[in-house]
């Protein structure tokens, strides 16, 4: 049993850094690398490098741990204990913190920047040892399982004996819910928000032609771009789609209409003259797919979309059943009423397939017109539902 | 009062042809060019060519003429008296010929490829008098009103008197509202069908993604590609993205679910190697790319995706009200359940409106999982709509 841990003796504190990189944010995120981590899909990476950040303190025991996991475009910057007020600090500021819903002097809060992404874990960005280039498009195809096994090394590293909760939305909740699976005796309590069993034809379609839209930039070079100098047009068109999808019709008739632009002008990604005028939706998809390309990587984007289509909870198991009867924690599934990314109806289903098979699940939805990215603004609705388990 | 017309002498008959385009149909298009159409958005287009084909005879009284407006990617063929029992041989083929909805027995059908488009009529890809160069970015913002204007033009030059009926889908649907509006006294019914009167945010926002894909596509060249080298890839991706929003969510999941790849295989319109494998909806998209971009041009998608954003019935007059009291002709609304792109509400709502300000309109809804494309799908339920007029 390990009790408390000195980190500072055992991992190297640095900053997040990545080729595209520009972070605003101020960052704790220490980094841990071990040798070996074999893929669900065949081949193994090596080595793999996480970077995670942690707030509070393991208790003696070591299992008041809370694993937070994080979506498509996150990372590790789940809590900003410098700037715990500001809802922009970091990505689940509002829910982390001490007297929080993920409370910090309670729980010792961890989250981990999963592999595959650009914000300090192994990624496309990462230098393929054997070649002593980035790994571009020969980096190996990562999946979920392959993401929750290398936090489940890093859990080990830090000396967690037990999860009180893993919680996150989107991939996240994809994530969550694998831990429940893979990791039954492990985890106390989970927290699936607006994630699913296995993605629709539609979703896949969107990120498909998401990924499409990054590779027709010329700058992609069939991933091979030098670090600073990736396909920016094309991600940033990827992210305009992908704005859509995380919001609603609802929202976006609410916040825009058909309003001109009537804020800042952005940039279009392809910079051509607007053609006889600009929506107000139009110049925030800008912006929005701007601030993507300056702090993302193609790559990343590439293959963790890739990760979130081939997610199927069944995978590995004889059926749907078999997988979910694994779940012997405590389950919360929470959907979103305007979400059509992942449809709250398909969350639903998931969380009573679970009661079904004789699972501790309940079901719980958040009443808001904000579409997918609801986990990530409504703040009172998510505390309130995150309290009730 | 202009009796029969021997069009022989007036037009010349050609096949529509045009840069890109690989027509597999038959086709009978007639042309008519007349000099000058003063646009709605400033400027004016000369000469102003459209491409048509009629089926049927006009009556002695010249009144039997019924007018069918088409989509953003068709053309003037929407009946094939050749092949009248092949659904795919022209657009609206199973509605029209001798004893159907659009009775060419009885009527006088005539269908004219729009101003902006691409086979036959005067759009991007036409060449600019001024410089004998293709208009190419040069070609001026077009709108729906151009659109029916021009088409009044041709009306004239048929010797149409009156309009027995206008009908279209989509943005064929925005130029039948706007025809009876536009022209109330020339109208005597109008069959408005999944459109609405004006684009959500959404639906713009999806559209200006389209473009960016094309306008990213090394080969678009701001638009002054040389004939038959335009940006397939980038033309392939918008159309990806538009085959989603004229499906739903409900009919990809019939048709495809979480399958893999299951008919031939299609180029991905980047044609870099599928990543970890492909799923039959990916497939399915990357066909319907590729089709599109062989058959259509880039920049005339630019122009037409751009009038229907801009389109809103209550441009030029003081309100909505004001616009839609012009309708005085009998009026038919056709939404479709999973529509998402002009969403069944919205259609009812514009209906409902017409009837509160007094006209003679009347709503009916498709019970299809096909989303947008439903109107040229299920076509049993179409002819017994459109019989109800």
């Amino acid at each position: 049993m390990v009790a408390q841990v000195d980190y500072s003796k055992r991992v190297h504190v640095n900053t997040l850094r990545s080729p595209q990189m520009l972070i605003n944010q101020t960052t704790s995120a220490r980094t841990y690398t071990f040798d070996h981590l074999p893929l669900q899909r065949g081949g193994h990476l090596s080595p793999v490098t996480l970077a995670y950040e942690t707030w509070g303190t393991l208790n003696a025991k070591a299992d008041n741990a809370i694993l937070i996991t994080h979506a498509l475009t996150g990372n590790a910057h789940a809590h900003d204990p410098f700037h715990p007020d500001d809802a922009k600090a970091a990505w689940w500021n509002p829910l982390i913190g001490p007297g929080r819903v993920f409370d910090t002097d309670r729980y010792y809060v961890i989250c981990s920047n999963v592999v595959g992404s650009c914000y300090g874990s192994t990624g496309p960005s990462s230098i393929d040892p054997r070649t002593r280039r980035p790994y571009g498009m020969r980096f190996p195809v990562i999946t979920i399982h392959d993401m929750v096994n290398a936090q489940r090394r890093l859990l080990d590293y830090l000396g967690v004996q037990q999860l009180a909760m893993v919680a996150g939305g989107s991939i996240g909740g994809q994530q969550a819910l694998q831990w429940a699976v893979s990791y039954p005796d492990f985890v106390r309590k989970v927290v699936v928000v607006a994630a699913t069993a296995a993605l629709t034809a539609q979703a896949i379609a969107f990120n498909e032609v998401e990924r499409q839209a990054i590779m027709v930039d010329p700058a992609w070079l069939c991933g091979d771009y030098a670090p600073g100098h990736g396909p920016t047009t094309g991600l940033a068109i990827a992210r305009m789609l992908a704005m859509i999808t995380y919001q609603s019709e609802e929202a976006m008739e609410l916040r825009f209409a058909r309003n001109s632009v009537q804020r800042e002008r952005a940039p279009s990604p392809t910079n051509f003259p607007d053609l006889g005028g600009r929506f107000d939706v139009e110049n925030y998809l800008y912006h929005q797919g701007d601030a993507l390309a300056q702090r993302f990587d193609a790559n990343s984007y590439l293959y963790i979309s890739r990760a979130m289509d081939f997610y199927d909870v069944s995978e590995g198991y004889e059926s749907i059943e078999a997988a979910l009867q694994r779940i012997t924690c405590k389950a919360l599934f929470i959907g979103i009423r305007s979400d059509f990314l992942f449809p709250a109806a398909h969350v639903r289903w998931l969380a009573e397939k679970v009661r079904a098979l004789g699972g501790d699940a309940r079901y719980t939805e958040l009443d808001s017109p904000h579409g997918h990215d609801a986990f990530l603004k409504e703040w009172q609705q998510m505390a309130e539902a995150l309290s009730s388990i």
